[in-house]
């Protein structure tokens, strides 16, 4: 057991070098997650759009199972830190798993590459358009069950935009979203913020970190919900709501 | 199943009454965080404590059972949300648990009075400690396994003095710690925290949801640095290291 | 760390004081949970009930919290393990959580007494039936939210009188039931489970294990018929099924 | 919401097509098991190997990630049905993992062939050996990080062949370790039960569940023995044994 992270002496605590007195004293909350994530701190412009990329994680209603299973917990009687331990077992496939992979796939086609043309972007774009289509599989990162457009990605790129943080690789995502056939698949929040994370120099593999710690205090809020305004152990389903589709009958 | 937290509609998200969009463009991450667990935004000179409290949770080394989780878990080769997940079992009674027990415990005794003196709130603390005394019991958020004083306890208490951040509810957590008769027992993080976190106009109930949502960075460098720096499924001991205690020569 | 249960060698391991070939070539599983658990071997008395016992646990449709769990997080994309684990944090206060409660109280009135008349059995039942009338609370182990009475417990106690299995926990539960003033609070799975592993000598703290281990398999097989027989990602609430009752309109 | 496990309505519940009464009544818990996995009940001869499998997983003392997740989150205060939990968000990729993949594996080269000759088969497991040689990879089930030979294995084996239930994927697993070169790298518990599951018809993604539910038992047995002879949050390291490694002397 070792680590770079933190040393802990009597007394004394250190993490990332400084002590934490000095961080708790100077570091915004939002500053403290950047620099626990990378080696360094941001700047004054990114902290901007990193608070805002956190903020739009925060909560999606009763919709997600992650939520669903939060309450389920709570209803039980297990205390918050169980029922947000059960949420967090929901995410990562097929549920906030796209951020990963938008990032893997949008970092991984530009590959660093500073000098690059908008036509060199948008080249990149149709061949990730014309691969997904070939292997008969969705864009990861695009297109949502319940928006037509998500409108926490538009207000994301909207400020992006009007901040200056627009990067190279925001710009290809955009351009797989110009190049897909149907028009009516765009850019998710998910899809968004993996791009803008990307442009912040975040790997991939941060994306649902960063996810889980946004949706964190959404989670929280539904569990006091179901706790302090529902019954306990409250019946979601009567017996005639769930059909019974296997054998009858038998005998040993 | 019904929310008073999120309202989903098709391309229209509201969250405790605002659209997303207006949350988006206009709350730094803590701002937000704050919203969700209360019913108004902090102030300034509220969101600025509230900012160190939340960096004061960040990580305390490999020393908590929550981060050897969270460790051995990455090494098996689980995925982070499910790592995180793990990790978050380990909170709530001997790990984390004093900071819900001393906002309980101060607010109770507090009883939403404002018109208190320091003498009596001295004589609440007096009557704390004999009480804790008397069933020989520790008053939870005082002491540290490893720290004589915590140094964050100390730095968010200067902070929370510098900024006219001391109201009645630290006052008192500050009083049982000068009638405690044990001078080495001082507040911990825990402890400070929960006395501040009173004076926010926050419940117990949400004191191990504020401390998770600060510990969640760490934990995440934590398994960052499991996956990325150590071998996988690593022999923490080996079986010379795990001594038996038990039965042998048994045959059935 | 050093453990009484089980000695690993290099190529030789020693369990309960057997080697676990011997286990392997001698007992069936249910004798070797039995041995887990306790000190000895189940008679071939107890083992028959023991396994009645572990049956009775198998499942219970997609009526518990616990299982809808399971499929949830299933939906999502995780592994078994991980929706399994989901599903056990929903057991233990509202859910599973009676075993261990009668199985405290039955044992704590009974106090190990061999020599006890029905008579006074019937008379600790009527104090503790008035206790719980007193504290307005029900007694734990008694009704069930589906069912009049349980065919499981109907079931388990036809085969322990069958079996000369009933001894005084099992009096005392079924006492406490005949002097309920509602005759349709009935003796449930948990209660009647609780009072025969009290008569088989297990401690209230293993009720829950004991019924986690009997559920298990039944959690597995709802997780199997989620992954192969439903959409990935399903949603089980439409917008409309989902009603809004914060606040709207607020702008910052 | 829909299922084939379990019909449930009040008063009668009905499992795989039989009532729970008739279960309960006829079944050993193993053949329960069984049954819940598969569609029809073993046969005596199978139940018997099956019996032997699930005894064979029961416990490896302290060496397994997931056992000391288990005790770590028992000694901080959580609740058993918490600590299993954890313990099993540990298992699949490197942890238990294997049995799957040998699983998949032999079945897949086996393709459900009867007519098959014992050349033929050792044919196959030649370009398996080649196949991973050539990959760089270990085949899976095969070696022990603590044992030369697991004698959990060995035992299974003479089982299996004293009770005639060595059929084909048993054989191919036999004739892959007769081809690898190392000659101290022999079938583990896992791939050994893995090659006797997919004999008995299990697919692979059943060896989890299995080896979950044969494990479960001893998990709870260290749960227990943490919860009733250690102490409560106990240091399992000294701050002396964690070296830091990571930056000092940083300033804000």
């Amino acid at each position: 057991m070792r680590t770079s992270i933190t040393k802990v002496e009597s007394n004394k605590i250190i993490t990332k070098g400084y002590s934490q007195e000095d961080l708790i004293n100077n570091l915004s909350f939002p500053e403290m997650v950047f620099l626990l994530f990378k080696k360094e701190l941001p700047s004054e412009k990114e902290l901007k759009i990193f608070n805002h990329i956190l903020v739009s994680f925060c909560d999606h209603g009763l919709t997600p199972p992650s939520t669903q299973v939060a309450r389920l917990i709570t209803s039980s009687g297990s205390p918050l830190n169980v029922a947000l331990s059960g949420a967090l077992l929901s995410f990562g496939v097929n549920h906030a798993g796209a951020i990963e992979k938008i990032m893997d796939l949008l970092q991984d086609r530009l590959n660093n590459k500073k000098e690059i043309t908008d036509e060199q972007i948008d080249e990149i774009a149709i061949n990730i358009v014309n691969e997904y289509k070939d292997k008969k599989m969705n864009v990861p990162g695009y297109g949502h069950r319940f928006h037509e457009y998500d409108p926490r990605a538009k207000k994301i790129l909207e400020l992006a935009t009007e901040e200056g943080f627009v990067s190279n690789h925001t710009k290809l995502a955009l351009s797989i979203e110009k190049h897909l056939k149907n028009k009516k698949i765009r850019l998710n929040i998910d899809g968004m913020n993996g791009a803008i994370l990307s442009d912040l120099g975040f790997k991939g593999i941060n994306g649902i970190g960063l996810f889980i710690i946004g949706r964190l205090p959404g989670l929280i809020a539904h569990i006091n919900e179901e706790r302090d305004n529902e019954n306990i152990f409250r019946k979601l389903y009567e017996l005639e709501d769930i059909p019974y589709i296997g054998d009858e009958d038998k005998v040993l």
